[in-house]
């Protein structure tokens, strides 16, 4: 009877046991799957984002020039922004208002010599404007489209690998990163990422020159 | 030795199905706290909203003129906003730059007839420009500070009840609303609301007239 006793209350501990393991094993797997949430909040502070670009040769001066006057090895919003959009392995896509910045189109132009397939979403008006580094990434062979059914083309965000979020009020221009009260939210919520997604594909497919020339050639 | 037997599977039975009722109550917990997160894009269609500031009449004409020519009943990416801006109940903290959209206003005074405080942080310049409605919160009481520090304040955020966020592209203009491809991501994930709330606290502090004051007769 004894024996009985002990191995009901040993069975019950067991499946209890058994069962914790369960919830513990899915709040693990809950945690480490959790997904990637950043905000980032502008002027950034100056630095140089050499390192960014060269991270296997992190100390100065090996990575940079050595009459570089900006404090190096400081981590800020900007390379911040710059590491998440240099993280993409297979695909950029970039819907953005305004791009002037200089490190943002070195940025876009390492991805592509690593073979990322980018495609780029931008204001017909602002693409031509003084400073505008749209025509260098045009005549470097990345696909360039313009809006030209609405006002302005007003977004400002990117999808890196289809699967993360870079959004905000942050044009890619030096005086939004310089000089601005911005902000910058990177996600990998599907619920946030999935519409961007769906939004950047009905733009392209809304915005491809060869449907314009079809329409153009219309009985009118 | 049967009854025993009995016992001893029950016993276990009854633990197993416990920790089944513990693990099913921790993924109920999860899916109905889940937090929203929800995109707008824009532009949005054109549809009358005053059924958004008069739920309870929901039938046109009795909401409305019966000369509006729009659309009634219609539910659009500007109605969506309006609602979770309208569904402050404590505060609202915004921080825009350029305000000019006259429902918008309507928004931000009905919160105040309500109770609700409201903070307003926006751009020195684009407060005074023709059109802004930065004047009309002031005249009806509302706390407003103009960021002095930067280029622009650039921001376009809001955050209702200190609990959820709403941010974007989308400056709170006619324009904006119904002629720009926009967009506006909502949503009340701590670790994207947080960084806002902080964001603004520290803007708010800063541009606080006071302390220009005080700054102004320091020694020189």
């Amino acid at each position: 009877m004894m024996l009985w006793t002990v191995k009901a209350v040993g069975l019950g501990v067991v499946a209890l046991a058994l069962s914790l393991e369960l919830l513990a094993w899915f709040l693990r797997r809950h945690r480490s799957g959790r997904t990637l949430n950043e905000v980032l909040f502008f002027p950034s502070e100056l630095a140089c984002v050499e390192q960014v670009f060269n991270p296997s040769s992190p100390h100065f001066p090996s990575s940079c020039s050595p009459s570089c006057p900006l404090p190096h090895g400081v981590e800020t919003s900007f390379s911040r922004l710059l590491r998440r959009i240099l993280s993409a392995t297979s695909s950029l896509d970039l819907c953005v208002f305004s791009f002037s910045n200089m490190d943002l189109r070195r940025a876009v132009l390492a991805l592509q010599s690593k073979g990322v397939t980018i495609r780029v979403l931008t204001d017909k008006e602002y693409a031509a404007i003084t400073g505008s580094q749209i025509g260098v990434l045009r005549k470097a062979g990345i696909c360039v489209r313009c809006d030209t059914a609405s006002v302005y083309m007003h977004h400002k965000f990117a999808v890196v690998d289809s699967r993360l979020l870079i959004t905000g009020s942050l044009n890619w221009t030096l005086t939004a990163v310089q000089s601005n009260k911005e902000n910058i939210l990177i996600t990998e919520e599907p619920e946030l990422v999935q519409p961007f997604i769906q939004e950047f594909h009905r733009l392209w497919v809304d915005n491809d020159p060869a449907r314009h020339r079809y329409r153009a050639s219309e009985p009118r």
